[in-house]
């Protein structure tokens, strides 16, 4: 790698680690084979007319046309517009005019939603489903042809791309107002992808990548690239496994079968495959376990960085029960990773309680936690404010919204939205969001803690504590819980007693209403949608949830 | 950090890892008082009129100081030529003149040849040597005077200096010719040293670095900063233990206070800290091991990161034995570091044996192993050939050298000198510098190994396989050994006998002369001499041997 521009990545891969696999779907290939395909396909998409920076925008589940599209787009200096699918069609159709995309290509298996926006926009190439999904129109440009029919010769202009060209654009899913692009330059997306790695193979974390790992991204590609996975995996030398579209059950068989041992996944992403693991995890419970369970020394069953919303101390248990040890990731569309949790030389539950909650931000990183006053709060572990985070990969603003822009990315610094403690050892909580938080007559309450306390109580699935207007304390919280229909609300209102009992939660949190539904509303990005739960629950909302 | 250049690295360490220690002499400071003294320090440089572009010589032992410099001098865009001063005289002063520098920071405890040289050059500041060593003449700046009276604030340069900017300038020590100059930039020099500590946290070798390891760089801060210490201590957050001028015993000694966990040195350094380790190891050996020596889970006393000249079966086996681990580095001046030994999941000899041959490159480094005619050779682990190296730290030539440049950085590539294998895998083995390689009936000997097999005889301390003229073939190997008086030469040849009835040695390797020495000549990195020895031997020689 002469420069950090994306394409490199996978030339080095195919010379260094030739004989490395790719597996998607019912394909395998060895790095030295996809670097052929992504040769192949970029020239083809030099004739299409693709050029440097032509947008184009993919839309296709975690594939290896995925993975070969970053590629060869990359070597045109072209930019690769990640399209959210799990968006509301409208805002979709929004991400696509606003990041002026020229070129779409479509994944078949998608259907008719991806018949209905070809049919919007004239330049397509479908990405055919050889898993039996719908066909493309006929006489339409399809990939595999594109790969075909390509010189395998590397097009003159990969090497005219520069490190601070653009390279990609993606959206942050607001749940207010219109989605905001955000344009990444090729060093920015690569070096904040390879920092994940070597964050996690520096430090003592339950999710350390090397390169003898087997991963296989779960967070979809549109989401900051799967939190860099199909340019730190080749980086690596590591087997990479593509999940296409596979449930649970079938990520898990993957798992088996391809050795994987290393995926990422949001929480609830993590419950599913656990669920779907409960019944080896029981007969391998009478079995002898090898070691301390969620001890680097355990029995191991997987490695997991998991991230975007809090991990619950019920799915923490379960996890490490299962052999699956973790860590957690901060960051977001807006300012990439930053941080990830730690637990240097600890064993045991105190362990599982670090990996759950304190993060070490990465080398090259700095966090700043701010009071209203623009002030740092004292490193005390308890005083709650606003995390600032600066970083070598930050963009200056949102792409094409200066106006959005004002008072966030400030400075060289970009303002989080999220609210969060630092302790005396540097490292922090990330308690809530701002906008989710719930300020109690002028206190912070920081509800993801309260969520914890509740996800313990045996029979609720999930717990939500968002915002109430108060006449006489501005806001007090409410509690939304799904569970069983046996779980009594005594019986949650005596655990949380038993919490401000220990001290694990002030008094004045325990929350004002409790109350129980069938399911809880999830976002595009498989969060709890707290804006539509205060909407449902008649509350007037203002919030917007970020993702990872 | 924002950018890749040196002095943010030290100001994010005291931001994030403000209470981890650098010990130096009788010195304890945290990152975060290093820092504090660095901004001091660059205050006062700047009022001496060191600006950006100024050329410093520094020539001190591995302390506090040295490190203070390196940053200090980063702040104000300044040049720092870390200077060897284990360098003949005349080469020494040569290095000044064809460096440029404008000011002279020298270590009191050098003595003499210090206050020699300081009458040489008008502008000079004096390191204290607080242990005893000479003081400095009345009047004269000092150090710790600048550090005590500077104010502690960032200069103003410090945000303008530029990722491409001119960082240091050091010299390879050839032992024909002029030392050659090197230039390197921030990100170079940045890169190459985090790319260091990031091979060995991503690969499985013998020398893992990581947050909590305690850090003690044995290479001098002359050879490429002592191989990156400097730079990747505080950006891991690992504590820094400086050993100032302490012989073997000193180090032993401060490895078992300071808890120190990795290292770096040079084969002779090794062999001599395992030495003093010896009356230690006995004891432990009579002691439950805990474990396969030599293997990650084993007994660990120390990590160590070596190279400059390979490393022999015999100290191989002496370092497993006292529970030292061990990696090499292959790399020079002239290229920086590129590529480390790893062992993947291997145990027991074949671990040993790969950590002492096996090279991985760096991801972002590619090798070339070439035939005469410029084609790569073949994959097979066999066939001989020259290195050739790309990075994306790489120089474009030597400096204020354009003649010697030529033909050795070629189109992107560096032209290394020395002889390797490649095996299939893409690993690869250096077996020799092509001038110290023996040329016998147009076929290469590769005297490294014939020197390996000779350390394996008992009483052999040191061995060296020299060309000799000859009129048959050209050339003809011969064997110069540093052994005890009892070591007899039937023993020897009886013992290169068996390694060519084992397929180790080609029969034609077999040397034809073998030499008894009380002593081989050694350079200035610690390498045997061979030019000299060949001098010695009355035998003709063009050689040039170049460190790491």
């Amino acid at each position: 790698m002469h420069k950090w521009v994306v394409h490199e990545v996978l030339a080095d891969a195919a010379y260094q680690y030739p004989l490395v696999e790719v597996v998607s779907g019912g394909h395998r290939y060895t790095y030295a084979q996809e670097y052929e395909r992504v040769l192949r396909l970029a020239n083809s998409l030099q004739k299409l007319g693709i050029a440097q920076g032509t947008v184009v925008g993919v839309m296709d589940v975690n594939s290896h046309r995925y993975l070969e599209l970053k590629y060869a787009l990359s070597m045109l200096g072209a930019v690769i517009h990640t399209i959210n699918f799990r968006l509301p069609a409208e805002d979709l159709v929004y991400t696509i005019q606003h990041a002026k995309d020229e070129w779409l290509f479509l994944w078949a298996g998608f259907g008719d939603g991806a018949i209905r926006l070809a049919a919007l926009f004239p330049q397509v190439v479908w990405l055919e489903d050889e898993n039996g999904g719908d066909i493309p129109p006929e006489h339409a440009l399809v990939f595999e042809k594109l790969v075909a029919t390509g010189q395998v010769v590397e097009p003159p202009q990969a090497s005219r791309v520069d490190e601070t060209d653009p390279y990609s654009i993606f959206y942050t899913t607001g749940t207010t107002g219109r989605p905001k692009g955000m344009l990444y330059r090729h060093r920015d997306m690569l070096m904040a992808s390879l920092q994940i790695a070597h964050h996690l193979a520096i430090h003592d974390t339950g999710a350390r990548v090397d390169a003898e790992s087997v991963v296989m991204p779960l967070i979809p590609f549109f989401h900051i690239h799967g939190w860099g996975v199909p340019f730190f995996a080749p980086y690596l030398g590591a087997k990479l496994v593509l999940p296409e579209r596979a449930n649970a059950k079938e990520q898990l068989e993957l798992i088996r079968q391809e050795e994987v041992t290393w995926s990422n996944m949001v929480p609830t992403q993590l419950q599913m495959l656990l669920t779907e693991m409960s019944p080896q995890m029981e007969q391998s419970q009478h079995a002898p376990s090898g070691g301390d369970l969620g001890s680097e020394q355990g029995r191991h069953v997987l490695r997991v960085l998991t991230g975007g919303s809090p991990l619950s101390t019920g799915l923490a248990k379960r996890a490490a029960e299962a052999g699956v040890t973790y860590a957690l990731i901060y960051g977001g569309s807006d300012q990439l990773g930053t941080s990830i949790t730690t637990a240097a030389g600890l064993t045991g539950a105190q362990r599982l309680s670090r990996l759950a909650t304190r993060m070490t931000p990465f080398p090259m990183v700095r966090v700043e936690v701010r009071d209203g006053d623009n002030h740092l709060v004292p490193w005390d572990g308890a005083s709650l404010g606003e995390m600032w985070v600066q970083s070598p990969w930050l963009p200056t603003g949102y792409l094409h919204d200066p106006e959005r822009s004002r008072g966030v990315y400030k400075d060289g610094w970009f303002r989080s939205g999220d609210l969060a403690v630092r302790y005396p050892d540097g490292s922090f909580y990330v308690a809530d969001r701002v906008k989710d938080a719930v300020k109690s007559g002028g206190e912070w309450i920081a509800t993801s803690v309260i969520e914890a306390v509740l996800s313990e109580v045996p029979g609720i699935q999930a717990a939500a504590v968002v915002a109430a207007p108060d006449e006489r304390w501005g806001e007090r919280p409410v509690a939304v819980v799904q569970a069983d229909p046996r779980v009594e609300e005594a019986t949650v209102r005596a655990h949380l007693q038993a919490a401000v009992t220990s001290g694990r939660l002030a008094k004045f949190w325990v929350p004002d209403r409790i109350e129980f539904v069938t399911a809880l509303p999830i976002t595009s990005a498989g969060k709890i949608h707290k804006v539509q739960l205060r909407q449902n629950l008649g509350l007037t909302s203002q919030g917007s949830i970020d993702t990872l």
